[in-house]
């Protein structure tokens, strides 16, 4: 078999995601900084991303819409906190149609501002609360040191916004999207997440309350996966979301925001990849089964394909017969395919197939009637294998600290901490001034001690923390 | 029943698409000038609009992809007659992450030019040809009178680029997708379109051949609904897309791309609007069929319902029993929903219901047990009725004419008028200047004289000529 040519995942991890984004055809590095290229095998597993997610959001009863890409700067520094914390991520539109504009426009960072104006607008009853609405489409957050998937200029995503009559409904709304997307990453993704809410310092700027999914890469650095945003009152108030209550009387809405992006790709790549390349949950491989033809009759190839068509499988059938057998393996193993049916002359002969696996790249013989039927089943175990592996990998790397020191020493190792923290201001900016970690979420778990990891006082909540992307 | 309160088409048709735009629902005004808010109503159609597509350009072998929003200006100016067709348009950003750029970078107002730089990374051998991608995303081009749908500064899209082996081959290419367009204007928007080339003075900047999809609105107007370009060699060479033949020598490529917007939207309310509002043909329409549900008993309303979703049929009951019948059917009627299923009190003790078209906006009385069927039956054949009617208005609207002065006593009422063609631009500029019409595309007719409609010049084309959105 052909030399595999990743970089080893346990040599140098960073280097190892390149290989894997190039060696794959997932992306490309884009001509501006910090953009992105997305080739026709990562297009192929967002559509299957984006497919899954958007039943689920509309499962909600939100419905999907378009806003503008451009937003007035005036909208964003209608929400104090929201301009604050976007402003030195903005891009900025200064002149268009050949003339310099009187209000330069901002390239959405995201667009509670403009969807907030709107429901202002739509709101006017009880009657028209809750308000859902979704949006698939590309924000701009000009990024600093960008990496494909996780940290890009422009990206992709899907932003829900909603409003409701009650400040618990909202609280409600938040939860409930959080379970969502908690649900699509360890179903769909085969990703094991944590849940939680946010510290202050890493909350979303406007919102109440942010709660997050946290996943745990293969280099035990932690990704936030997705986020879901209580926005209370606050831009309800800055852009005067008002209805009038069964009993005839003003009131503000109440206000939520949720997002997931293409970052999870990244996720995907970083917590199921190996040394042999990607390895794909069945559920957004684009091709599941992939039928490796050995010789230039195909009479059986397309017969087994036929077969997985017909119940539902995306198949591939690689007839290169021209190309060597390693190179076609390589190719497939990179780009993660869940299970390849090889038929050979000597396979056929004896009225077999060969099933490899991706996952645990194990293969078996099959009778050739019973090969599709076996390649369905196969799919089954590696959604489930995978989504336990990623399971034990984070219980496994999860450790509960006591003392700060023994705390930093291990922190190298990578792994998420599991401390007991007094809830203030002074000691979040305390972790990130004397280690490179954070607090990733709040967690509902005992604490490991009575006392703050980092200033000893008393401890209010349990956290996990960690080094992130 | 309530009262409609569109404008009438005949008394201002202008108004009559405001009106329906906004009473159906479909989109906003966005804040920024020409920027639009796609509303649920609207987004849905869109979506529907695009899963046909999607699957239409997929069997052509085309993959999605995604390229980024900003193209650096330097990319642009390249190709020097795309650069001086797309200046006037374009929104450019001068300032990201809190600074100014050393170099401005523009919102892509179409992609062809950062994409065939990376078709130059990708293409190496004749073995890559042909490279088929296709992007759903949004562009700018800035627009001095706006109108939504029509004419956006921001519009969403897919737009398709190709290159292949050999002029020929990139020949082919544009006619089989201008043909795939005919084919979703007709089978999916039921709407009638004449195809054909575009004349030079109407030709997308930087190509060699433009085709086009045109459809006539109700008012007389044209529509530009589709376009397919033959870009040659000029931007193979203007990106150096180069690759080796099957005899090792290096060729350019040849290529092509072709686009569909949200534009189809516009169309499709002004060819199949009347003065009740919206009329959609059912395969886009987000709810085929509304079951209105009359008193506050619904069992039989949800049995209809269950028959009517297990068939497939995009279904929705309004049990909306505290509003009242006229104004309930008067927002479906608008909303273009092509059957209704009335369930009263009345209707059922007969076991009977009533059903109503929207396109001829008759009623019919079938047995309650039978109401499902028939509603489906209705589908199909108002389907077929509105691209009947589509059609015909098309061909009564056009007309050959032989004298210019004739032409253009003719043209304030509208149509489509069928003249021979002398081909030159001096021609083309003639009637621009003194007609507010332009020559829509060259169709495959006999002229209906032997000398140009505008010059007197020998006739070397048929062309169709009108005033056009």
């Amino acid at each position: 078999m052909a030399k595999v040519v990743l970089t080893p995942q346990a040599e140098n991890f960073p280097a190892w995601y390149q290989d894997v984004v190039a060696r794959a055809e997932l992306a490309d590095n884009g001509p501006a900084r910090g953009t992105m290229v997305i080739r026709p095998w990562g297009y192929a597993i967002w559509e299957l991303m984006q497919a899954d997610m958007d039943r689920r959001i509309k499962a909600t009863g939100a419905q999907n819409v378009a806003f503008p890409l451009f937003i007035p700067m005036s909208f964003l520094e209608k929400e104090k906190q929201h301009v604050e914390g976007f402003s030195p991520e903005l891009a900025v539109v200064t002149h268009g149609g050949g003339e310099e504009l009187t209000e330069p426009l901002v390239v959405r960072p995201t667009s509670e501002t403009v969807i907030n104006h709107y429901f202002a607008k739509w709101v006017q009853s009880h009657r028209d609360l809750p308000l859902m609405i979704n949006l698939w489409n590309n924000v701009v957050r000009w990024e600093l040191r960008p990496r494909v998937f996780l940290r890009t200029t422009e990206f992709l995503w899907q932003e829900g916004h909603t409003a409701h009559a009650t400040y618990e409904d909202a609280v409600e709304e938040t939860r409930r999207m959080l379970e969502v997307y908690r649900r699509f990453m360890e179903e769909t993704l085969a990703i094991s997440v944590a849940v939680g809410e946010k510290s202050p310092g890493e909350r979303f700027a406007g919102a109440d309350h942010t709660f997050t999914c946290e996943a745990l890469m293969r280099d035990g650095k932690a990704l936030q996966m997705g986020t879901s945003h209580n926005l209370g009152h606050n831009f309800a108030r800055a852009f005067d979301i008002q209805y009038l209550d069964a009993g005839g009387e003003r009131r503000h809405a109440a206000t939520t925001s949720w997002g997931t992006s293409t970052r999870m790709i990244g996720g995907t790549i970083m917590v199921h990849g190996d040394d042999h390349g990607l390895r794909l949950p069945p559920t957004i491989a684009p091709h599941q089964v992939v039928i490796m033809q050995l010789d230039s009759e195909g009479e059986a190839a397309r017969r087994v394909e036929a077969e997985l068509r017909a119940a539902g499988v995306r198949t591939h059938l690689d007839d290169r017969t021209h190309t060597s057998f390693g190179r076609r393996s390589v190719d497939w193993e990179i780009k993660g395919v869940p299970v390849r049916i090889e038929l050979g002359a000597r396979e056929l002969a004896a009225g077999e197939a060969t099933l490899v696996r991706r996952d645990d790249r194990s293969k078996s013989k099959v009778p050739l009637d019973g090969a599709a039927r076996a390649a369905i089943a196969l799919l089954d175990e590696i959604q489930q294998a995978l989504f336990t592996r990623s399971r034990a990998f984070r219980e496994e790397n999860t450790h509960p600290v006591t003392d700060f020191d023994d705390f930093t020493q291990r922190l190298g190792d990578g792994g998420l901490f599991l401390a007991a923290w007094s809830g203030t201001e002074e000691s979040e900016q305390a972790l990130r001034e004397r280690t490179s970690a954070t607090i990733r979420c709040i967690v509902d778990a005992d604490p490991p001690a009575p006392t703050c990891l980092i200033t000893g006082m008393p401890a209010e909540h349990t956290v996990l923390i960690g080094r992130a992307y």
